[in-house]
């Protein structure tokens, strides 16, 4: 039977390192309680970049080609048996992880942390679970959610990366008057500031080493606050490490005006300097939220945490945020978030837009957060 | 011993209903733990209005000359022995209600629950405790908050009100993405409306059946939608109250295009129709906060409230809500929000205040929501 | 084709009110996802009786043949195609309602609000739910659960209704060291006090006006205190009735020496006086758990619970609560929790069972709590 | 003015490392608002040894004469001005924490926080604050609780240590039908263990490198599960304790057949592999409380804790747990838990009952657990 008898599509597809091919690829139909989705956008995430750049992510290795992707929005085509509440033609968002609905976790509400959850773009589970870099794809309908009307394609793109911080501000219990800094402010860090803001946060303040994504952040309203870190020697060893953070957190505490500390801390740079500074930079009670984790095991003023009751939360994906992602994005509750889509590729292209995203900054010097792939649009 | 031989300042003092005179006082020192206020703006509320109008609130009768108000800003003007962190000339915030900081409502946080609780311009305790509708007053500093710079004394004034709902909100757990109804939209009510956007409601709706106020808060951005309920027979008895309630809460969420209730209902008006209705306008799941109290003893469908389990709370007063408030009003999180404030009037005019807050309109037929004693400055 | 093709079965079918016939059925294979279960013994619950009684549970009436029973455990006779976690021959109890695992309820851990929700032994959903007065039943197995191996079959019936107390104690955040008060000791009553006891209770005080069932809790350690209401007059109308239930909980908690009120009160009688009693013998800033829920509307003291913050809480079913109840029937932090079953009856008399516990005494005059069908064994 | 002019009584003070004398001390009157309690039982505390054999406790030194003990009960001798609620004669428990009830931390109930907090027997403030190693001892009345009439004076010296435990369960959100480990069964592990249990865990294990320990915890019935760590070598570097920190915690759920890890884990050790461990033995979703501070910096395995949602809770001191705590004692839900009391000795050999606490077995080579001054008893 030769593929030319089916309809086909195509994909990028992740072979090793760097080794991104576009494909054909056939549609299948969904089977019951899937339903077909033309993808119009994808945000590529830094999971993402790590196995083009990597051929792996931390532990997970790429053991087959793997469609990468998994922040998506489209419009369904096709709806398999059984399914009630979509219909074709419904602009919809695509959750990417599909969790088995029958674990303890599942059952109470925390299916994030469901050891049999099942991601797209993931080498976690084999076979590997494929991405939404193609034209079509088929999920189960229960992971798949309508869009509000005023709310556009690349708007719930950014549903799946702002579900993270949706999910991490719940664990938090963050809410109206409190004041937050977020570390690190790349794409996620903006939406941690922007989502902040939209809780109610009586104030947002953003470090960073690089005070062009601070500017972004500042000029664009997602900050009240930003605090540039100048460029420094490496630390000799360990102890001066422990050390400087705790003087950082002094000097950035004493540059914004908060020698206090913050009630919630969102850690989103994922480097141990950042981690050991955000418990000092805690008020006494308050919570540091673990967003990025680059670090595997990391040396924490522990005393300073725990003789203070600062807690220290990590946050793993998502559970049950994608209605109120897609309604604050839909509102405009987040300020001008989509000023976060710094670049837009079309899938063909997608090798390049994974080299711009690796590199932080485009060939105009322009500085790269967000990067979409499609044109928001479906045919 | 002469009055004549101390500074004296004026005062508005009840004696009987309706009975207001303005009275020559003797300005005491303040006691150690004390601070000395000299008051710019006092905002009148419903209770003060139920002591002007019958000499009593519910079951507390004024039996001894009372001063009236408890929404009260000022400048420190004297301050007593051991006080410390607040000094003469600093703008402040009065928080009306002292606690006794020893029992266990008081050392758990809970001190709205104090049952030694002496509430400032209330007739509950005797000697009853006078309130700040005089030129200046004694009050424990540990519950006279600082001033943010670009807060107003009027918009301090609004402090005491909007605790009752940074309470209201705090019990209800009112998060971002939820949708919430108002019912009743006076002061207390728009403060409602007001206060849940800054949460990030996902959507605030009004009811009422005064299409002005209505009107004033959809125009001022307060609420998104409103719902106006058409003038109607009395019922003939409970059976049909009830029923009417469920007819008219089905009525209003087709209206307001949220067949599946809100999450969070803000019961302000405290009718027993308007409870009732409450409970059927909760999404399952959801909650329903008891505001305003006019009802000593309501038929609730309470089958509709325990198997759909919606959350009956009631919210008294309010603990540990200064800071938050006066951040929030000095932020601007709550939109022109003095907008509130329709009306101002001297100390000397104090009755003719309190006979147009009774009135709801003015001789110019404007609405009146808040009215304020004092002109927002000292002298 | 005849029935006599493939293997019987019997089950207790209820046709109308009182018109309960035992029939053979054809016992159908497991679907995929499901295991069948060999019942050993299901506990009757009020809800059967009232079926039984009446034809009808409430607004839900009988109107096709239905097979009672919710409360069962058993042992697994066969596998269906895909279920993972389940042998044949394991022993487990059933979890009798189940959910869609699609909707907002169902992903966010709070199933039990499912509306689509399918109850074992209800006529709310059409075609009716067949509960587990049969020999076999064939049944999901994400909501059949092992049984531990101390826990005997009677035990494991037990779950379903210790399951609704596990769910209202953690909607009360019931925690040690609190004080509850039950109102209403009959099964599901004992078992409030014996799980209250099972989470710290400081103190676990009954109320009933059945002096024999309170001997029953007091005697056999499920509460530390009792008060039996003296039988009275029929209040003349509603003010009165409220008046009295006033008085009845200030003679209660002067009986039981607490004055101040308990911290949690479950109201297992769903009787109006005693709900409108629980809300003044609860404490200031207390709990009332609605359990019993047999009036549709009700009059509430409702300024005593809101001026006072005393929360009023439904609790429907139960959601997440098997393994830990599982797990305290077999540990025997209940106490001797199986002194609950008073009486037992084969499956082909389960009409004398239902008028057994419709009498609540026996032929000898022995109280009837809980009635088991089945001996606890399979054979 | 001589001191022979008014009463004394004896204290036992240090002066420096190891030196500890009784002295004479004059006794005050109780100022208003205090109250003057005969001492009948202190408690030693790890922080009292500390302080005892280094003459400082981690970052405070003893700077002046300092009377330890802070684990303390007595009987009421004398009631300073304006105190209500306690009378000459009453038995109570001294809370040794004196907060300044005007902080926000005291007003919303997290005084534990409060950065003004005046500690018995602590050289944080200066001039220090003596302890309860004296005859008598004026103390704040709002923070002295009355005792249940079958609480004795060793029981409610207890109450202290335990009230660490009860705020740590607390802020662990401890619940029936988790399970819980405690590392480390020193006084404050088998406290830890004895309150879990009280609170309906479902299961309680324990670790230490002491199989006598463990034994008291088991045989007691303080734990139902016990597992003792075989001696080791010391690790070579940071990666190697890293590794063992994780094969050891393998090793000890396979061993408590436990592999999912528990609900709970209270690390009372403060050391820090079994810091690592803890991480490593918690399940998904769940909590590891820091009870046990002797490392101000530690090496974590991070990412295990931030990727699985295992949340870092430091625990300091207490917050309203007295009454809970003394409840608990009396009420024999915590076991025989007066057999954590192994050693008595009389106020004047406290220098012997130090030495003896730092042995941590007897000359008779019996296992030391809690050591008492005073015999439970006043003259």
């Amino acid at each position: 039977m030769s593929p030319s008898m089916f309809p086909t599509q195509h994909a990028a597809v992740l072979h090793a390192a760097k080794d991104l091919r576009l494909e054909e690829r056939i549609v299948w139909s969904p089977k019951p309680g899937e339903v077909q989705v033309q993808i119009a956008s994808t945000g590529l995430c830094g999971s993402d970049l790590h196995y083009y750049k990597h051929g792996r992510n931390g532990e997970f290795a790429v053991r087959q080609p793997l469609v990468l992707g998994h922040e998506a929005s489209g419009i369904v085509t096709a709806v398999g048996a059984g399914v009630t509440g979509l219909v074709v033609g419904q602009r919809v968002a695509i959750e990417a992880g599909i969790m088995c609905r029958k674990c303890s976790f599942c059952q109470s509400g925390r299916y994030n942390l469901c050891k049999s959850m099942r991601f797209c773009s993931s080498a976690a589970a084999f076979p590997h679970v494929d991405g939404t870099l193609q034209t079509r794809i088929n999920h189960p309908a229960h992971v798949v959610h309508p869009l509000p009307d005023t709310c556009s394609f690349e708007q719930a793109a950014l549903a799946e990366p702002l579900s993270v911080l949706v999910h991490a501000s719940r664990r938090a219990e963050l809410t109206a008057g409190q004041s937050v800094l977020v570390l690190g402010t790349g794409a996620i860090g903006v939406l941690a500031c922007a989502h902040a803001r939209s809780l109610g946060a009586s104030r947002v303040a953003a470090i960073d080493i690089n005070q062009t994504r601070l500017d972004f952040a500042k000029k664009n309203g997602f900050a009240d606050q930003t605090y540039c870190f100048p460029p420094a020697d490496s630390p000799k060893n360990a102890e001066e490490q422990l050390r400087r953070a705790k003087e950082n957190a002094s000097l950035a505490l004493a540059a914004l005006d908060k020698e206090d500390g913050f009630d919630v801390v969102f850690e989103c740079s994922g480097a141990e300097p950042c981690i050991q500074m955000s418990i000092h930079a805690a008020t006494t009670g308050g919570k540091v939220m673990l967003i990025g984790m680059g670090t595997k095991n990391a040396t924490l003023p522990l005393s300073s945490a725990a003789l203070r009751e600062v807690d220290i939360h990590g946050s793993f994906r998502y559970a049950n945020t994608y209605p109120a992602a897609l309604e604050l994005l839909s509102s405009r509750k987040l300020g001008n978030v989509e000023k976060l889509v710094t670049h837009r590729f079309k899938l063909q292209d997608a090798k390049k837009a994974f080299e711009t995203l690796e590199r932080g900054v485009d060939e105009d010097g322009l500085l790269v957060l967000k990067v979409m792939i499609g044109d928001g649009q479906v045919s």
